[in-house]
């Protein structure tokens, strides 16, 4: 099994995704999740100061995304084919959004994976999200 | 029944939400379905020119939430409690993506409905969206 | 493209699904969508007279398969990798259930539809149902 | 916070679902989740010896309908309002199934749960499931 350094997958992701590795801190495998951070500022904020939901979508699928890569390779072209998400609690004020990934099956060419989303240093969960990526054949 | 004409929406959704309000275009019940616009630009676009799943899952969202309000009134803290999305196809470049939205059920506190996303002028679906919104009880 | 019979789909399932295929009456396509047929009695009744969510899980999962294989021909292996539900409605005691699917996507490796589940003569439904079938590659 | 105990939610399920209870083993709670156990026999099987989706599908919507109820006390009328699934692997011919539950949120009118269903004894999940309940005002 291919698995990337935590190096390795932030240079694939600055080079491949220029402006979406600015909005992300990947902070890589914590023994059983793989965990990615978003550093919340005004740009991803609702009026009423919460989190909007397709930021909340979009950690969410970057992270699993990077989690199927780490094990994988670099493979740019993997992408999802299906999302489902609960939004379970407004995420708190002024902390930052981490998203915690486990991967449930690496096919040949499908990959499954769920992630809960965390105010930073909260144990009750903001979201839970399941994803489905495709991968390509010439992997 | 409160009914919101496609001018007192239009209203709401400015005063209530100026920056989201500036990426879609309103264009109202056809008949059949509740249809918003995406008038796709640079900042939707990914690497390939294909617009980015949670643009597509921000279309939906927004799509819903005001067909929603056509029909319940102006209720401005409805929110997304789920999601499930599937993406079908890449969405043809250089063509603005629609999102049509059938109501499935208005009920006291929960509201169901889903969307289908075409390129604009395609016959084929670009997404497959259901939403539910939880609604506020002092309606 | 190739169709199968409403002949050849009935004998295909009564041949390869000998004990479903005594539970369900094929419809076939109606125009627009494609119909399946649940004549409910008390094997799928809860307390209370509704019929059970498994049951109308599998109402879907059937008539979406069945929709497929009328378009592709007789692929007894495909299988179904995921489906998202939403239960809208209690089913009217003492009407047939009947689940109008729509194929929305047809691949090389994924079939992607969806169906709304209706009590035989009402027009709210019952339940939203979508689904992805992995279809074998020796098609 | 109403905790009902392994015994009294036994009870409780025999008195409630006697049909459905003779099906499932209520193991409990094992520190992090709250297990069901599905004694696995013909009549879940589909042509090839597999556990069929709509069988995985009830494992998991008994599960955490017990799981909910071993938290809030004995509500009878909560009912499931949405679900998604990832069937993962087929599963493993001559073992039981088990779901495994965590609750993610448990509101005033909405609860949310997911599952990982697994053969006894491996470690690969077979199924992905959340689901949403809605929770009767009375209680």
């Amino acid at each position: 099994m291919v698995n990337m350094s935590l190096e390795e997958l932030r240079h694939f992701f600055e080079a491949e995704f220029p402006q979406a590795s600015k909005d992300f801190l990947i902070e890589g495998h914590d023994g059983t999740d793989f965990v990615l951070r978003l550093p919340v500022d005004d740009r991803h904020l609702r009026p009423g100061g919460t989190v909007s939901g397709p930021t909340i979508f979009a950690l969410a699928d970057v992270a699993i995304y990077l989690a199927i890569l780490s094990r994988i390779g670099p493979v740019a072209l993997a992408v999802t084919t299906s999302a489902s998400i609960d939004f379970l609690r407004k995420p708190e004020q002024g902390r930052d959004l981490l998203a915690r990934v486990r991967l449930l099956k690496l096919g040949r060419v499908l990959a499954v994976a769920d992630a809960l989303v965390f105010s930073d240093g909260l144990e009750e969960p903001v979201a839970r999200v399941s994803m489905t990526y495709s991968i390509p054949p010439a992997r």
